[in-house]
C-alpha cells in the first residue's frame, strides 16, 4: 500500500490476492476457486426473478432475518443463535473486529486459508500459525495456545484434508477465547462439526452459500453459534451487510435439500474420479473431503499451471513451503475433467 | 456488548442501531430511513432478473470492475479512481481501516451521520468532534485539526443542510490527511464536490445508489478519487465485496440517467410541498438539500414520533444534544404526505 497515505500499520502490506476471475463468456475452464461445476437451484434464480421488484427500494432487514430464520430451522436452532454475513470471509473479518484486536493473539494451523495472515496485519493482531505435521493432523499446540481467537478450516484448504473431530473438540475445550470453525467445504465431507455447539458456548461454526448452494456470486455465508458470540458479530457489521436479493437466494437455497444433496452427490462422484486420473498421471494426491483436489505434479507447479493456463484452463499453485509445488484443481464437470486431463497429458 | 467474550475495547459498546425496518408488506409508511418513495428504474429490474442465471455460481468480479467502469464513465474520469463498497457503510468502514487505525484520530463536525462515533470506537481512533454553530456552516476548526482522516457528510444528515462549496475546499486544503466528502444526498442537492478530485489528491468523494437510485436493498456505493486512496481502499476490502446482481443493478442505474433525474425531480418537488406543510403546522424547519426534511415539531419530538408510530408512519426522531426535539422525515409520496399531515393535525 503507498507509503504516507494509508495508516503507519500498513505501510507495505500485500492483500490476500483471490484467485483469477475472468470475464464471464470467454470460454474459461475455471477450476481455480472451488466454485460449484453446476448452477444454482432453479428454485433459487426463481425466487431471485421474483423478488426483483419495485421492494428494492427500501433497505434489507439488518438482521437478514428471513435468511437468519430459514437456516435456524434448517438446523433446528433458534434464530438468534445465527449470524448472516456477506460471505463468509466478511464472517471471518467480523471474528477478528468482534474478538481480537490490535496486539491481541490469533492463532491457527499452517497451512491453511490465506486470508489469516493478512486480516492479522489489518487487525493489528499477532498471529500464531501451528504448522501441521501431516496435512490430516491438527498442530497439538493448538489447544494450549492462548490466543483470544482461532481458526480450524475443516475441511482444510488448501489440502482439502479433513481434521480428526476429536482433536477440533479437544482444541475447543483447550481453549479460553472463541474457537471458529470455518467449514466452508464440510457438505463434501463425512462430518461435521456443528454438534459442538451442544456442548460448548465459545465455539462459532462458519458455512457458505458459496460452495455446495452454486452461490459464491451472490454473497452469502453464517455463523452458527451461541447467542453471546452471535450478539457480538452482530454489534460490530455493517448495519446492512446482506442484500435483499442474498437473503432471498439463501433461503431458497437452503430449502432446496433435494437440488443441494444432488448437487454435492455429483460433485463427490467427479472428485473421485478426478483424484484417480490425476494419480494415474503421476501427482501425488492428498484425499479430498472437499470440491477439490490438492495434488503435487510430477513437474514444478508453476510450469504446470502456466501451460494449463496457456489453454485457458485455471488452477491454483503454491510457491511456499510447506505446499511449494502443490496446486489445487476445483472440482468440475466431466467434460472439464476430459479437458483438463488431456491437457495434463500434452504438458506432463 | 457481553463482557469476557469481546476484546477488551469493545465491553460495553453500543452499536450504531439503524431505523426500524418493519417486515414488508404490513402497510406502515417508512418516512425513517431516507429511501426512495419511487421504485428503481423498470430497466434495473430487467437487467437483475435478466443476470439471476447460473452464472450466480461463479464469484463475482474482485473489483466489480463492469460498475466500475461505468460509474467512470458517468463522471468522465479513470475507472482507476473509482471504489465500489457494499454500500456507503462498508466504504466509511473501509477508510478508517485503510486510514485511521487504533490511536489516530478521525475528525468530523457534529451534529452528522451517527455512525463515525460507533465506528471510531470499532477501530480504536480517536474521535475529534467539531461543533457546528448553525447548522449549514462548517465549524471553522475542523480544517486546522490534524487529524489523519476527516469526514464531512454534505448535505448534511441528519440536519439535510449544505454546506459551503469553499468552506469544504478550505478544509480539503488545510488538511494533510484524507477528508472524505460523504454526497448520499447530494443528487438532491444544487451542486456536488466533486469538482474537488480535480484540484486535491487527498479527497473521496462517497456516493450511494441506495437514495436517488432507488436501490437500498441492493447495497452498492462507491467512491471516487486519487489512485492511490482507490488502491489504498481496495488493498482492505474483502475480496469479493460486492455481489454480481449488485453490479448488474449499479451499471444499469447508473446508464439509466432521464429516470434518476426524474426521480431527484418528484422527490425536490415533493420536498418543498412537505416543508412548506410542516412550516404551516408550527414546525421550524431546516432548508432541505437532501431527500429528508429536518423539523422541530411544537411538541416533544418522541412524543410526536410515537403518536405517529401508532399510526403506522415511522420517522426518525433526537433526543440528544444539540439536536434534541428535532425529527427527520424523508420525502415520501404525495399520499403517504397527506397520511402523514392528516395524523400530525389530530397529533399536535
Amino acid at each position: 500500500m503507498p507509503k504516507g497515505v494509508v495508516r503507519k500499520a500498513l505501510e507495505g502490506f500485500r492483500p490476500y490476492v483471490p484467485g483469477e476471475q475472468p470475464p464471464d463468456g470467454e470460454g474459461w475452464i475455471k477450476l481455480n476457486t472451488n466454485e460449484s461445476p453446476l448452477p444454482p437451484s432453479p428454485k433459487v434464480l426463481a425466487a431471485i426473478k421474483a423478488a426483483a421488484d419495485e421492494s428494492l427500494r427500501l433497505y434489507p432487514s439488518a438482521t437478514a432475518r428471513p435468511a437468519r430464520e430459514a437456516i435456524a430451522r434448517h438446523f433446528g436452532l433458534d434464530p438468534s443463535r445465527v449470524a448472516v454475513g456477506n460471505g463468509g470471509d466478511e464472517l471471518i473479518d467480523l471474528c477478528f473486529t468482534a474478538f481480537a484486536g490490535p496486539g491481541e493473539t490469533v492463532a491457527y494451523p499452517m497451512p491453511t486459508y490465506p486470508l489469516f495472515d493478512p486480516l492479522c496485519r489489518i487487525h493489528e493482531a499477532r498471529a500464531s500459525t501451528h504448522p501441521t505435521e501431516t496435512f490430516d493432523e491438527l498442530p497439538p499446540s493448538l489447544g494450549a495456545d492462548p490466543a483470544r481467537l482461532k481458526f480450524i478450516v475443516n475441511p482444510n484448504s488448501p489440502t482439502g484434508a479433513l481434521f480428526d473431530a476429536q482433536d477440533v473438540e479437544a482444541v475447543v475445550t483447550a481453549s479460553s477465547g472463541v474457537v471458529v470453525v470455518d467449514e466452508a467445504y464440510v457438505d463434501f465431507a463425512p462430518r461435521s462439526a456443528v454438534d459442538l455447539l451442544e456442548r460448548h458456548g465459545n465455539v462459532l461454526i462458519l458455512r457458505t452459500f458459496s460452495k455446495s448452494y452454486a452461490l459464491a456470486g451472490m454473497r452469502v455465508g453464517f455463523a452458527l453459534g451461541a447467542p453471546e458470540l452471535i450478539e457480538a458479530l452482530d454489534s460490530v457489521k455493517d448495519s446492512y451487510n446482506v442484500d435483499r436479493l442474498a437473503v432471498v437466494a439463501a433461503v431458497a437455497a437452503i430449502e432446496d435439500d433435494s437440488y443441494h444433496q444432488a448437487l454435492v452427490d455429483e460433485v463427490v462422484r467427479n472428485r473421485g474420479e478426478l483424484a484417480s486420473a490425476l494419480a494415474e498421471l503421476g501427482f501425488e494426491v492428498v484425499p479430498s473431503a472437499t470440491n477439490f483436489v490438492f495434488a503435487r505434479p510430477p513437474k514444478p507447479a508453476f510450469e504446470v499451471a502456466t501451460a494449463l493456463r496457456e489453454r485457458k484452463i485455471l488452477v491454483r499453485h503454491y510457491d511456499r513451503d510447506p505446499i511449494a509445488g502443490w496446486i489445487r484443481v476445483t472440482v468440475g464437470t466431466r467434460e472439464q475433467h476430459d479437458k483438463l486431463l488431456a491437457a495434463l497429458k500434452e504438458i506432463l
